[in-house]
Formats: structure tokens, sequence, C-alpha cells
């Protein structure tokens, strides 16, 4: 039998008001499109709440204040924040059994938590210690002097390089490399002699880390994700760069060394921030945005041209390295243009 | 001994037929320029056809009508399939012995069909099904409850989460995600809140997946890549995108969530597409384009600017900003021209 | 106690001229910002050399003939590569103690040199090469007759597919791939059959490639990284594409199959170059910048807008795809202006 709670149930555990039938049975969640009547979902933004007749869900989540006629709601402050809650509930999270599997690797030294989870084919390197409840997946490696938080995840195929710490309920997806060394590399004679990284990276409390992320060591000294921030999949940070509390940064960007992001920021998806740059805090960088200048607080920046027709593009290509000799026509045609207003008023 | 087949050995496996001396001996395949006396090469588009004359090749794949004497020839329908095709004849791929190595970790209830082949280091959670003639290669991770459908090569350090769908005939490449949580969080406070990720992937049959791509999960529902879908490496596929079937994804595109894709696309490499937009069938997207609205059936958009010696970048960056402004001036310009025209006439 | 050198020691290690207290004893190395005084460090350029008061190291690496009184020097003639040098010496690299460890995996005929570690989890393919003091990381895959130089270093979760050929003092970073198979597909009756890959990936001495990227194999002969070439993090490098000696690649980047990229070229971050081109040598391609021309030796190329502020960016966006029409109304206007300067003349 699947978990099943009344809309009160739900109402209580966030927090808000029931609309309707209060006792009515909620056996899951689904989204707005594709709820049932024994579903709840969310409406979380005006366009879903113009809609709400729409959804054949059994109670929808709304904000304060909101109403409709015949629907089984729940008014809430936050309905996104409510509904994930409730999203939780009914789909807790899954942890292997604690222990240690026979088949992981442990070197000398290593401290384990209470009811921490080490699968097989793990790596875990001297003198680790890893806090209580850490999930620790199959096939993770762990470098030397790592210390892993307390309610830690870190999913299978994961790498994380000597030295390396990581805070409490940080969450590391597969495929991630922590800790690889910065590309730091200086020209000698027509080639280049490597520069030992010798920093590490830090990582605070409550951070998520996508998939198939690089965070680079600092080269002295540490790589800095601090708490709250949330990477997407396929994300480059190099050496020594600090990205500040509850920044949002989405997939396949990329920050160059030693640039300071601030805290609250947003990077969208594929921007591009050059090294040794200090963004402020609350900046928003849109997509495939390029950065190659400091943007102090609050700003929100965009670059990149429009996607357009094939043909048209083609067009506008060969045009736009012309653009400061078009700029100077047009104030060469101005100029020209004053004079004939002149000579024509003259006479 | 190497393989060897004669020219009509290979016009008969390919439905084609045997021009010059149909007994000769062929050894192998190389590329057009590399190509010995003894291997058979491709000539597929004009670009080669018109260069014929320079292969060395003992034998060629050209159209069908295609002539020039002195030269083995092959004529076929589709001369780069027919190619491929010889190619796999004279490099089979090769398959480790099916069985299971002692050192992969199993679940309960593990259901594996015939010759099915899992190796060392290899993870399968619990209740998955593996299909007939399936290879899961060393080091890769399946979570629970996933299924793998029949003749599916897994190469090493894969992870597939759990609850993901694989069909028939599928080949992912190492060090590829599947089932990663979408990147879903709702502000709280100052902070985010983590949306429960609760649904899965899954990939359709003939479909090929390039190496260290991230495929996340959906919210709800399901990610989709669908039947005969190829992608490139380090692709970025947020939760809930569906991609139609046959389409083509280029190395180190990324498209973010909800998105649906048609069939028979092309998203060539580093193109970005924005979340929540349906692009239609038989759509080209040109590489490192930004996609930030829909796209109708059968378009080619592109975008970015070209590259261009660095001394004149610098300063047609300086002048883009005041691209509104150059406009306006424009037709400023015009106006006054227009007037001092018809006073120029009027006298 | 910690590893100390005096000033002089440092100074006869790399070949410098030590100025100021000759007996000073250093007992680390640090970023021009944080060395403390029983630190040195390194002032490169002259935005350090213009700060030098600011440093609290106790002794700095400068140029040679630099001067500042009060301070301890080494004057070199490169001086970071001297520091370099001098952070090596207070961090030397820590190797696992050779061995093969018993819980690897490997196949037959599996030769292995003098000192060489393999490490729990890894596996070895049948018929592989491994050089003196090469240090194969736990988790690594290296398939079937793979070569592999001396003193190689393959951190975690690496992953070198049959046949690749890797040549000495090589460094791989975790969760990168080598030897995925390149994306050839060929048309097929609306849907695409593969071609198969059966090159290699040849990749020379001094190589260093960084975290979680993937670099394709040949469709025929191979994908060459050539002598001292340096990879940021994931990077991709389709099939049979050529790097010449000590390129720089950047993080992101990607290039397309066939190119040819001359040697000492530098491809800045989330650089693309189409595939089939030729890229000379001392090349440098800017951040971001899309190539679909080849260039020729020596040259410097950007592509990309300016980021500005979004509000901006939306007008401008709006004006681009007409700038093919605004150029010709500039060209209209200045032939309608001569015009009315000559009437206005002959007047």
């Amino acid at each position: 039998m699947p978990t099943q709670y009344s809309l009160e149930d739900l109402a209580e555990a966030t927090n808000g008001e029931a609309i309707g039938d209060k006792s009515k049975k909620i056996r899951g969640v689904d989204s707005f499109e594709t709820a049932d009547d024994d579903q709840i979902t969310l409406a979380g933004g005006k366009k879903y709440l113009n809609r709400i007749a729409d959804t054949k869900a059994g109670a929808i989540f709304v904000p304060e204040g909101f109403e409709v006629p015949g629907k089984n709601l729940i008014r809430v402050a936050n309905p996104p924040r409510a509904f994930a809650k409730v999203v939780a509930l009914y789909h807790p999270a899954i942890s292997p059994s604690p222990g240690i599997d026979p088949r992981a690797s442990l070197g000398d030294g290593v401290h384990t938590g209470a009811r921490a989870f080490i699968g097989a084919f793990a790596t875990i390197g001297s003198r680790v210690t890893i806090g209580d409840d850490a999930i620790i997946q199959n096939g993770v490696f762990i470098g030397d002097d790592v210390v892993i938080g307390d309610q830690v995840l870190i999913h299978p195929n994961v790498t994380i390089m000597n030295g390396c710490r990581i805070g409490n309920r940080v969450t590391l997806h597969p495929g991630t490399v922590i800790g690889s060394d910065g590309y730091g590399f200086v020209p000698d004679d027509g080639s280049y002699c490597k520069v030992p990284q010798i920093g590490i990276v830090q990582i605070d409390d409550d951070v998520e880390i996508g998939a198939c992320n690089a965070i680079d060591r600092a080269t002295f000294g540490k790589t800095w994700i601090q708490r709250g921030v949330k990477t997407d999949n396929l994300v480059h940070i190099a050496h020594n760069v600090v990205i500040g509390e509850d920044s949002l940064i989405i997939a396949q960007v990329g920050i160059a060394g030693s640039t300071a992001i601030g805290h609250h920021c947003i990077l969208a998806g594929q921007a591009g921030i050059s090294g040794h740059l200090r963004i402020g805090n609350h900046v928003t960088v849109g997509p495939m945005t390029g950065v190659g200048k400091p943007i102090s607080d609050g700003n929100v920046v965009s670059s990149g041209t429009p996607s357009m027709p094939h043909r048209t593009w083609l067009r506008v290509q060969r045009v736009i390295p012309s653009l400061p000799e078009m700029k100077k026509k047009i104030s060469d045609l101005e100029k020209k243009i004053a004079d004939l207003e002149k000579k024509a008023e003259s006479r």
C-alpha cells in the first residue's frame, strides 16, 4: 500500500491552510499537467494559477489568499517550498544500510562516523575523517587527509583528491572531480613547466555539486565553495576561485582562476568568467555570457547575439567586423548634413 | 593472416556493383588519403570524387553511375553506409566472453539475460534486469530497479542511477552519467530548498550516448531520449527534456529543463537551448548558437559573431552596445536628408 | 619538523643570485598575498614588482637586475620557473609504494615496468605495457593493447580504451576518457548507421590532460596529442584531431573532427573550433571564440559580444539582425548626400 495522507495532514506538515475536502486522501505527488485525482500538485506562479482549472490533481498548493471554487487547496506562504517538502514526504530518500562494504579499500587511520556507509570498490585514503550518516557510494575515490562532514551524500564514481574538505549535508553527483590540479604552467624555453598545486578545495555546508563537475584545488590556499552553493552539471571551477553563499552556477559554466563570485549570484548556462575578477553579490550573468571585467553588486549582465535564420546570420556575420567603420560613416554623414542644413538655411 | 575479401565479395556484401578487377584481394580499409593498394576506401562526396585520382587505394566505394577509368570501384546507392558496413566486416567488435565476473557486486533479484557480460568492479543494484548479449564493462554503476535492454554496450566507469530504463542496442561511452538529479531548487528565505527529483531517464532503442555526458532524471515523469538519437561528448541534458527520434546532439551542447527537441534535428557543437521551449522537427541549430525562443519545423538557425583579428574585435566590441543608438541616428539622418532633398527640389 | 632551506640553498637550487640575508631560513612557499616571514614567494611580473613592499614574505623571487632595499631576494632569469621548482622542493609529489594491488584486475600478457604502481579496482587489459615508475591509480580502466610510458601518472577513475598509446611523463587527471569512439554516423534511410572507429589516440611525452576530458579515437589512424600539450578541464577533442607541441587548450574548449592545431597555440576557455580546419602555429584563439575558417601562423583571433547591462543587451539583440540593412542604408545616405553636396556646390 502506498503512503497516504489527508489534505489536512499535508496542510499541517507544511504550515498551510487546507481548503475544501480536508479529509481527502492524497496518495502521491505529480506535476501540474499529469497529476491525478488522488495526487497533490503545485500551482507555483501566475502561469499555472491562471490555468488552475486545467489540472486534474486532487489538491493544489497555492499562495495565501488565492481562491478558486471547487478545488481542494493548501494555501501556504511559499508554495514551491511546501510542495518540495511534501514530495520528500511521499518519496523519502532511500539510504543504504550503514556499514563498510568489505570490498572497499581503506587506508590507515580512517575515522568513520556513526551510521556511515562506504560502498564496494570505494577507496578511502589514509587519515580520512568521515562524518555521521555520510554515504560514500560504490566506486568513489577519496584521497588521503580528506575530511567529509555529516550527512554527506557522495554518489558513485566521484573522485575527491587528497586534502580536500567537505562540509555537512553536501551532495556530490556522479562523475564529479574535486581537487584535481589547477591549470598552472609557466613558460620554460618554449615549453611549459608545471607549478605544483599544493592548495585544496573546501566545500562548505549545504552545497550540492552536479554531475561531471571539475573543481580544481588551489595553487596555494583553497578553492572555496561557500555554504549553500548549488552547481549544475559539467561545471568547471578553476584554482583559487571563491563562490559566495547561496550562489547558483548553472550547467556548463566555466570560471577561470582566482575569480571571486559574490553571494546570491546566478550564473546562467554556459556563461564564462575570466580569471582574477571580482563579481559582486546578487549579480546575474545571462546564459552564454562572457564576462571579462569585474561586476559590481546587483547587476544583471548579458552578452551574445540572438539566434536568427542561418541566411540572415551569414549576412550579419559579414557586417559585424565593419561596425567601427559604419559608426564612423554615420558620424561623417551627420557632419555633412549639418553643413548642408546650414547652407540651406543661409540661402 | 588478416581477413581478406575479393572486390566481388565486398560488392555482394554491400549490394553494389563491382567495376574493374573483380577478383582483386582487399585486405583492409583506410581513409582516402592513407589507403594502400590492398585496401578499400570511400569517395563519399564531390570533394573526394573530384580528387579520385589521388587515392592509392586498391578499390573505392563510389555513387551509382560514377565512372573513372583504371580504378577498381564498387558502385552503391549509399557509399558511406556501404563503407561503414565493410569497415565492420574487417574490424568486428570484440566482445568479452559472456559471464559475470566474481568481482562484480550484484544486489538482490538481478535478472541477467543470455550471454550477458558483467565486468569486475561493476555494481548492479537490486531488482535490475539486464538483457541478452548486454555488456556491462568494469567499473560501471547501475542503481536499483534499472532496466537494460538486449545488446546494450555500457563502457567502463558509466553511472546509471536508480529506476532508469535503457532500450535495446544502446551504447553508452565511458564516464557518462544517466539519471543524476535534475537541478531543482526553490528559494527558501535567502537559501535554496531541494525539490526531490523522483522521475527517471528513459533511453529508447538504438541510441548512442558519447563520453562524459550528464543526463538528469526528471522531476516527475521522465527525461526521454528517443529512438536513434546520437549524442557526442560532454553533452548536458536537463530534467524532463525530450529529444525526438534520430536527432544528433553534437559535443558540449546543453539543453535546459523541460525543453522538447523534435525528431531529425541537429544541434551543432556548444549550442545552448533554454528551458521550456519547443524545438520542431528537422531543425538545425548552428554551432555555439544560443536558442531562447521556440523554433518551428525545418528551420535552420544560427547566432554568434565571426572570429576576427583580435584588434578588430576590440574595436567592434566597443561599438556593439551603441547599435540601437546607431540605428536611431541612421533613421534621423534619413529624415533630414529627405527634408534637404525636398527643399533642394522646391527651389 | 618541516623542510627548511637557507636563502643561499634556494638560490643555488635555482641558479639564481641571493640578495640580503643569505643564511635566512625559509620553511615554505606561499602566494604573494599570504606568504609569511619564513616563506618565499614570487613577484613574477610588473603588477607584483610594483607592490613588492606589500608582501610579508621572508624572501622573493624577482627578475635579474631588479632591486629593492630591505628585502631578501633571489634574482633569476625566469622567476616563475624558479619558484615552481622551489614549490616542488618543499612539496614533493607523494607516490604510492610500488606494486600491484591484489584487488586490481589484470589481463593476460601485461608487462609492468620497474617500480610501477597499480591500485585497487584498476583494470588492466590484455597485452598492456606499463612503463617504469608509472602510477595507475585506483579505479582506472585500461583496455587491451594499450601502451603506457615511464613515469606516467594516471589519476583515479580515468578510462583509456583499447589500443591507445601514452608517452612518458604524461599526467591524466581524474574522470578523463581517452579513446572513446569518434562521433561517426552516416545517414541511412532517415536514421544513422555507425561508422566503426578503428583508430587510436596517441599522446606523446610530457602531456598533461585535465579532469573530465573526452578525447576520441580516430576513425582511421590516430587522434594525436603531441609533446608538451597541456589541456585544462572538460575539454572535448574529436576523432583525428592533431594538436601540435606545447599548445595550451584551456577549459571547456571543443575541437571538431580532423582539425589540426599547430604548435605553441593557445585556445582560450570555451573556444570552439570547427572540423577539418588547419590552425597554424603560435595562434591564439580568444575565450568563447568560434572558429569556422583556417587561421595562419601567428594570428590572434577573437569573437563574441561584450557583456553589458541586460536591458542594453535586449535592445542590442533586436538591432543585430538588421545590420546588413543598416549598412545598406548608410551607403544609400552617402550617395544622397554626395548628390546634395554636388547640387549645393553647383548653385
